[in-house]
């Protein structure tokens, strides 16, 4: 009889951070292809566009004119989906119909002035600079009472919703602690009242040791794909040392939070020759004002590609009713990205 | 001092199936788009594709043969993402490293030789023809040893990640219960332990009353836009009476729930008048042999369009990491689709 074989069949992988399951069909990855076919993202683009909101000294929609910025340039959200002033309240009948009022901020990071970068064609030293605007924001976000919990995100690419090609991020910060970051509170909470270690901290130590999830490192993160991993090419960036926020990083360590981003999208853009498009976002402690010493810094990377440029898995039946599914395993994914080269693929 | 108002002020809504928020920020749908647009569904196909490897009499990319069908016609996929033949293992490295063996069945249900047709344009007889295979499906793979839920699910247009307009739907059972129908069944049953009756059943006898999120109606089933939506035009089937799975329908009943399938997708595709795509799918009790009284039958629907035939909602960035955020409110969408009309658009 065959043994089973975690790399060819069929099975189901635990995600200890949001206490889920997922599953995974090696086998499946031979099916061919006759759905839809995105655009591959080949443009190239101007270092600045008259007609792009973002770009400096332009105009944007709600009449405001960006100062002439180098560099970052950070600005409340013209179409904030949060706002300060919503008055208290919400409808509680029973446990059918609840609704709670909800507050908080939202704002656009521009990483550069020039419009035709991205993040994994920037220098380090510059996008050291979009980890020290995260640091900025979030103290001042994070500080405010109306504020617990600080949500940095970025959509990159068309087919992530991403509305302009120039190169931002987001902040979303909001009264309550939004689903995913509470789902990893509880089980972060509990893996470090058991052990009196950090979850990601053991899990990290766990996969420096095994070596076959790794894809890149540096003196203070690693950027693996995650044995539960969803989307084909998902990765994470974790810190080597356990800390509860951006804040507590070093100097030394904001640097190597700049140079591991770098490091993993350049792969990412290799991967098929393409700028690659992903949603990240950093998962980090609330700050409400309390000690979260379970809280390990972290940073997700949903990447939709599958097979080529144009070919995306689709999260969609079976995802969204049952379980979400992936084709090819973690381990090859994070094999594919390891090889790759470590220069830009426009740059070699 | 201004009033909390759930139609105009941001707020987040308690799922009472699954345990989690959503966030609604209804005065972001004035929000200018300026991403990525999809191609319209406009498209007119002929009754019979010799290219179509689902049409009748075709060959399909495994090599067999479609007989000369008429109505419906079941096949095991042939990329099944489960197996019959999976060895039983796993790893079970503590809590970080966990993978499970997984078996099961894997099919594909054409709903109609005519390669043109959709279910908004099928005749509701024919529809009916559908249920009455699901009925027998779920039956026959529920009643294996193997199998301890049945998914039934439907991906409708390419953006949904369907790769063959053919009109078709898919089952894929397996061994476990997948990861949505398990958080149905602890809420669904917390609520029944506590009332005695099903959480689903109460939530129907509420909306009947209020009536604002309803959008179609008939003897035996409701149509509606559950108060805690997250895609746009996301609705709910769900049966008047309490069944814990469809072969407990009467005779009247399925022909019902062919009627409001019919319905609630003839209202979709008048919307934006195009061929209204989305994700669907049946939650009913697991297969396992046991009695779940808790389990109320339903029909999720997962449209993504958003504002046209071309705009749709993207779940990415704030959505992946955080929480799901809808713009409009449930109730403007089903004030919306309830006043379209009963008739589909091209045969007005
Ligand atoms: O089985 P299909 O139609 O080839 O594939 C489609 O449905 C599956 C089940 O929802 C998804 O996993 C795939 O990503 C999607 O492309
Ligand atoms: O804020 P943007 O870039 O206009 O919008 C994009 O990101 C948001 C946050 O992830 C999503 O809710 C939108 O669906 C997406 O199009």
């Amino acid at each position: 009889m065959t043994q089973f074989n975690i790399e060819d069949h069929p099975h189901r992988r635990f995600n200890p951070l949001t206490n889920e399951w997922i599953l995974v069909s090696p086998h499946r990855a031979k099916r061919p292809w006759q759905g839809q076919v995105e655009k591959a993202s080949v443009e190239e683009r101007p270092a600045y566009d008259p007609n792009c909101y973002l770009c400096a000294g332009n105009e944007r929609i709600g009449g405001h004119k960006n100062p002439d910025y180098k560099g970052t340039f950070v600005f409340t959200n013209d179409f904030s989906a949060l706002l300060t002033d919503t008055p208290d309240g919400g409808m509680d009948e029973g446990s059918l119909f609840q609704a709670k009022s909800e507050s908080g901020i939202c704002k656009v990071i521009c990483f550069s002035e020039n419009h035709a970068l991205t993040v994994p064609e920037m220098a380090v030293e510059d996008i050291r600079g979009v980890v020290d605007v995260w640091c900025r924001e979030f103290e001042e976000l994070g500080s405010q009472e109306l504020i617990n919990y600080v949500q940095i995100f970025e959509n990159k690419g068309s087919i992530m919703g991403c509305s302009n090609p120039h190169p931002h991020g987001q902040i979303w910060s909001s009264s309550s602690v939004p689903v995913e970051p509470e789902k990893e509170s509880v089980t972060q909470k509990a893996y470090f009242d058991k052990t009196g270690r950090t979850l990601l901290g053991d899990y990290v130590a766990a996969e420096l040791d095994k070596k076959e999830r790794l894809v890149a490192e540096n003196e203070h993160f690693v950027a693996l794909v995650p044995y539960w991993a969803v989307w084909p090419f998902e990765a994470m960036i974790i810190s080597k040392r356990a800390v509860q926020n951006i804040l507590q990083l070093t100097d030394d360590e904001r640097t190597a939070l700049a140079d591991i981003y770098k490091q993993l999208t350049v792969k990412y853009d290799n991967l098929f020759e393409t700028s690659f498009a992903y949603s990240a976002g950093l998962h980090q402690a609330p700050t409400d004002g309390k000690d979260y010493p379970e809280w390990h810094l972290h940073m997700h990377f949903y990447p939709p590609l599958l097979r080529s440029a144009t070919v995306k898995k689709f999260m969609v039946g079976y995802e969204m009713l049952a379980t979400p599914q992936r084709d090819i395993t973690a381990e090859q994914a994070a094999r594919r990205l390891r090889e790759l080269s470590d220069i830009h693929y426009k740059h070699q």
